[in-house]
């Protein structure tokens, strides 16, 4: 599926407060960058959020511990190897390449953050990191971003940046986010990796909660296939150079515009990571309406989001409603239903529990058959809303992930 | 997928105190039989477990109000219309069949249990089976198995049959088992049912205990897809005709040749259910054992059987099992990652956490290279153990669900 919409590339600008390089050291094949170094000044603070999943990265351990400072000086990544299921073994090669960066840039290794990608089960090659670890601090500068994404694809059909320039204030502010993720072609992928870089002032607790709000409705608010992944990580770095009065309380309304341009970041790299899912030709929007509580409407949205059922249908473009409805069904949720209503695209397919008397079969096939979908549910029970966002299930994700060997 | 097993349909006995029918009435295309009758004794008792889906079928809510009587005289089943999500005519069209079928028998309406699967959201015909009763009524005949299967049948490919004979204090009894379900090609398909039959004297509420139980182990343990039925049910008539004393405790030690039957046969139809999914190739039991509890075991078991990615990996005889251990780690039971260990068959791949040693990728190649394969995980947490059944998701399961329209 090619992505509707990108940055272009040249437009990004460079952070006050960020360096960048990048490397390929051996970790991929055929020379691909697989090693990004951000540097970061001695301002910077940082948010994380991480993977649910009980069995996670050594990474994913580390950055969780090192949050607690709220304090970041350098951001350490590798693809083409998870470091995961890796046992002690996995901690201890985080801590070596943390370690050797810290030395190199003379900054206290807590300020660290390290990311991977990859294969998981098989140990970091941490000599090929520690070998190239001196060259890439010696290539630091600003803006190269393009690279800089790059580094951290594994298997993705395209780069995923996005960026907003906003004020507050009467202050100029750039906001930049990368990601890597969905496009799991080698079987053993662990996945999503989002990393969000601005010039803003803002208090590490202030930036936690943005971020997980933003993450709440963006990042954990699409699927492929309800698969989770042992390494999914955003970060968010603030350099703390823009000169704007620090924001420290989050729903501050003088941090408004930050906060939306965090959330249509990380929402325009949500939406390209679902257009790169495996083997996907269309992009579907489930909104549910009408729930109780936003964790039900998101809950029934996943529901229809994950059926295989619903994902076949839109892919065969079939308006086969009755697997909304069976899917909904089974969500669990609070629901009536002799009050549910659907609609295709704007075309209404049940009302109040029966089918709308308007509906032609042809209607909704027109809607099937696009590239962009909206599925609508209103469950007339409360006014929660919440929408999500997938891709289709097609042959080729059987191919990608059935029939090509790791 | 061609069943490994299945009962020689000529074995199938008489039971006291049924008698079937079947005919083709028109609901499915090409003359194919669409409808089944069984009449029982009027001392025969019953017991049903349904779909826990909330928008599910008139029928099931139907049979759900006549449960609570534990008395019936008729099961009146057809194939190729679910009459589900069709509003309040749905329950309309449910009761006027049980009440022309009533008539005929001259039985109390609400001793009549009423099964629809098939295509959802269309209009029950009800003319048709109006049509075809006294025909069926007339050709009622015990011992009919075989062709009493067929009528249940949607694209099931091949029926599905099982029983037992067993004693209870010296009296034979027999227990007769069918079910269709799974085979799903129509892609709007409501799916599951099962129907047994025995000749036992058990009370309504032993037969609801026993019932349930066995449905949990067994019907409840597999999964094709992950995606849950409108019209999922499960009846269990007993005729009273054998003679054995009583049955009036699930527990009683003399009950017990009668649960571990109807537990056998129950798993006997499961396993012919998910070996006949949609596009499978594969017949897999996962084993979740060290869990805290058993509902935890199961929840850790059916991630895994669930899991496209994992189900891909089966399709492509992968030994993938970096996505066995990322979907029990996103399962949410209580585990440790470094007290997890992994099976493929006999061979060992992780010993708390690690990777085995001994293990090189040929022999989890060679384990899943198999027809029948067993995943087997130690959580090292507890002392509880579950098995689910699930078959792999392949091509053919994609063109099924999504090439062919309905």
């Amino acid at each position: 599926m090619t992505h509707l919409s990108n940055v272009s590339l040249s437009l990004l600008p460079a952070l006050a407060g960020f360096r960048l390089s990048s490397a390929a050291c051996g970790i991929k094949t055929g020379n691909r960058e697989d090693l990004l170094l951000v540097e970061m000044t001695p301002a910077a603070t940082v948010a994380g959020v991480f993977t649910r999943n009980r069995i996670h990265a050594a990474p994913v351990a580390l950055c969780r511990q090192r949050l607690s400072n709220g304090q970041a000086r350098a951001l350490l990544v590798n693809s083409g190897n998870a470091n995961a299921v890796t046992g002690p073994q996995g901690m201890h090669n985080a801590l070596t390449v943390s370690q050797a960066a810290a030395s190199l840039l003379q900054i206290p290794e807590e300020h660290i953050f390290v990311a991977s990608t990859g294969v998981i089960g098989v140990p970091l090659p941490i000599e090929r990191i520690l070998h190239a670890l001196p060259d890439l601090h010696a290539s630091l500068q600003p803006g190269n971003w393009e690279n800089g994404v790059k580094a951290i694809m594994t298997t993705d059909t395209f780069p995923k940046l996005s960026f907003r320039i906003f004020e507050l204030e009467g202050r100029q502010i750039t906001l930049i986010g990368m990601a890597k993720g969905a496009g799991m072609i080698r079987p053993d992928m662990a996945t999503m990796l989002a990393f969000l870089f601005t010039d803003a002032a803002v208090t590490p607790a202030v930036l936690q909660t943005l971020l997980e709000r933003a993450v709440e409705t963006s990042f954990n608010s699409i699927t492929v296939d309800g698969d989770q992944s042992t390494n999914d990580t955003a970060l968010l770095f603030a350099s703390q150079q823009a000169q704007n009065k620090l924001l420290d309380h989050p729903d501050d309304p003088k941090a408004a515009p930050f906060a939306q341009a965090l959330n249509a970041v990380c929402l325009d790299l949500a939406h390209a990571i679902v257009r790169d899912g495996e083997g996907a030709t269309k992009f579907v929007a489930v909104t549910v309406s009408g729930a109780i509580t936003e964790i039900e409407a998101k809950q029934a949205a996943l529901a229809v989001a994950n059926s295989p059922l619903v994902k076949t249908a839109l892919a065969g473009s079939d308006p086969n409603w009755g697997r909304i409805l069976a899917a909904v069904g089974a969500s669990g949720v609070t629901l009536d239903p002799a009050r549910v209503s659907l609609w295709l695209g704007e075309v209404p397919v049940l009302k109040q529990g029966q089918c709308a008397d308007s509906y032609k079969e042809e209607q909704g096939a027109a809607v099937m058959a696009a590239q962009e979908i909206a599925i609508r549910l209103d469950l007339d029970m409360g006014t929660a809303v919440r929408t999500v966002w997938t891709c289709d299930l097609t042959h080729d994700y059987i191919s990608i992930n059935a029939d090509y060997r790791s």
